[in-house]
């Protein structure tokens, strides 16, 4: 089976890399490659790495013509980079997705109809706007506040239709925030969330720039993979024309992840939360979700951690670097 | 003022433009242009024509440049031809929008961020797919089943996040079914909602190819071009970053639409509606809504019909022809 992953390169790329060449994909072994801007200097042995930059004319054609059956589409650049650079959040985060769809469909079309590809898009909470009932539930509109979500709601929508008219066989799937990220801090606002858990569990300080009484909903990244994974081997029909989800997570405040943080690691790991409001991404994370009713997502197969302690121990399990 | 209606040679473009010529928008006389791809016979006076294909690179940059105050974007093809030609549904009722929104934006900056025109998009009821509850609330969620659907939801994310950025100033009302439509029958799958009540009206049969059980939601011309007034004036901050509304209209069933026939018009011109079932059209028909409660649009002012009877009154009155 011949497997792309577009973002190959990124954090969530790469454990899906790492999973489906050791282990194929449901059942299948997999001929992976990866596109992406740029690589870590390790490379995933089994997995072919094509170096691009997806919004330049031509690459997603290229991509197309080689047919794979499965495509995950990871390919973004994140809210505070999209929200600062509103030319470029549209040029990476719509426009190359348009192109994909088109030429996926002219490949379709040239083999009469019979190459149909699952394509796996990594939407986000994002596509949603406040104000939020307590729960958000399947059937509640997008109203995106930033131009990150407006990109991925768009996205959704035309792989929707794409997928209506049987050119791509696709679904969109709205990732919690992905929780605990390990290596470095990225430019999304919501980075402090895995700051707070993965600074203090390799010794050093971590600021906390919210509340703790921020309510957010999370994920860990081996609950990302296993999202890919469902989605690609999914019967899509049981979608019935619906095919964006939002998926399972975890509700939890700041101060309930101290807590667990605090049950797993001890007193000393968490006085290296160093509490720092920053009143910027205060304003950002209160625009944000809190909370989901995933029912559909949730009969449909797909699963998270049940409290966020086990998203610590996840992290712990899967990289945390012994000392 | 300087005001442009896109679509402007349409049904609903050229009562907007009679109105606009005749009484100015909300109080304010108007220097008055139209853009589509073909005009009536009749011009209006005072207002301007443009001919030209919005589709065609070029057309919407050259009409930013002129910078009108407020534009009125009601320019699309059909349900059902974006249904059956998938690459021009895309290419003239997405692209020129994205098109018109980034040349807008060039405007901008070229004033130093003074410019920002007032945009008001016609989207449709469209952007909604089922299954549905019983009244659509103004939180459910757009599942298009149509690429006219996707289209209009997409053309709307874009305006929203362009409005949030401060680049225009712009929302999105769906329209009710508009009904009765005067002239002739069109592409649109919803065609015949006015044929049924026009052609008897004007001493032709009709034909109704669904069950009279079929229940939708309709409101008048006159009131299509009271809700584009309306959101031409409206204080945008009221919006709260939520750009699209859901406006007021009628719900009622075939069988209503018909007894409020035959209350106005008797029972002669009730015969002249003759069953001939499509099953295509129904399969249509199915997927649309049937009721809304759209509360945030009647409490921002905007106001429709009460009774479809009062909806064959308008028709009566402001489009038949005295025989």
């Amino acid at each position: 089976m011949k497997v792309l992953i577009l973002g190959g390169g990124g954090m969530v790329g790469q454990k899906l890399a790492r999973h489906l060449a050791a282990k194929g994909l449901n059942g299948t072994s997999v001929d992976l490659t990866l596109h992406d801007i740029a690589f870590p200097p390790d490379a995933i042995p089994g997995a072919a790495q094509k170096t691009g930059n997806l919004a330049e004319p031509g690459q997603m054609e290229a991509l197309a013509k080689d047919r794979y059956d499965v495509i995950f589409h990871l390919a973004s650049i994140v809210s505070g980079e999209a929200e600062t650079d509103f030319d470029k959040g549209w040029q990476v985060n719509m426009f190359p997705t348009w192109r994909l769809l088109e030429a996926l469909r002219s490949e379709h079309e040239a083999t009469g109809g019979s190459y149909v590809p699952r394509l796996v898009f990594t939407s986000s909470i994002a596509v949603f706007g406040g104000p939020y009932p307590d729960q958000i539930i399947d059937t509640f509109f997008c109203a995106p506040q930033t131009s990150y979500g407006a990109q991925k709601a768009i996205c959704e929508t035309m792989i929707s239709d794409f997928s209506r008219k049987g050119f791509v066989d696709g679904l969109s799937i709205r990732l919690p925030t992905i929780c605990v990220r390990p290596g470095k801090a990225n430019l999304a606002a919501s980075s402090f969330f895995s700051g707070i858990i993965r600074e203090p569990l390799n010794g050093k300080d971590a600021i906390l720039p919210v509340p703790d009484t921020v309510r957010h909903w999370h994920a860990s990244p081996r609950s990302a993979v296993g999202f890919l994974v469902h989605a690609a081997g999914l019967d899509t029909r049981r979608l019935e024309g619906r095919r964006a989800l939002n998926l399972p997570g975890v509700s939890c405040t700041v101060a309930e992840q101290i807590e667990a943080l605090r049950r797993v690691a001890g007193e000393d790991v968490v006085a290296r939360i160093k509490p720092q409001p920053d009143p910027a991404i205060q304003k950002i994370v209160a625009g944000w979700p809190r909370d989901f009713a995933p029912e559909r997502a949730i009969a449909l197969g797909f699963t998270a951690e049940q409290s966020f302690e086990e998203i610590i121990r996840v992290y712990i399990e899967d990289d945390l670097k012994p000392v």
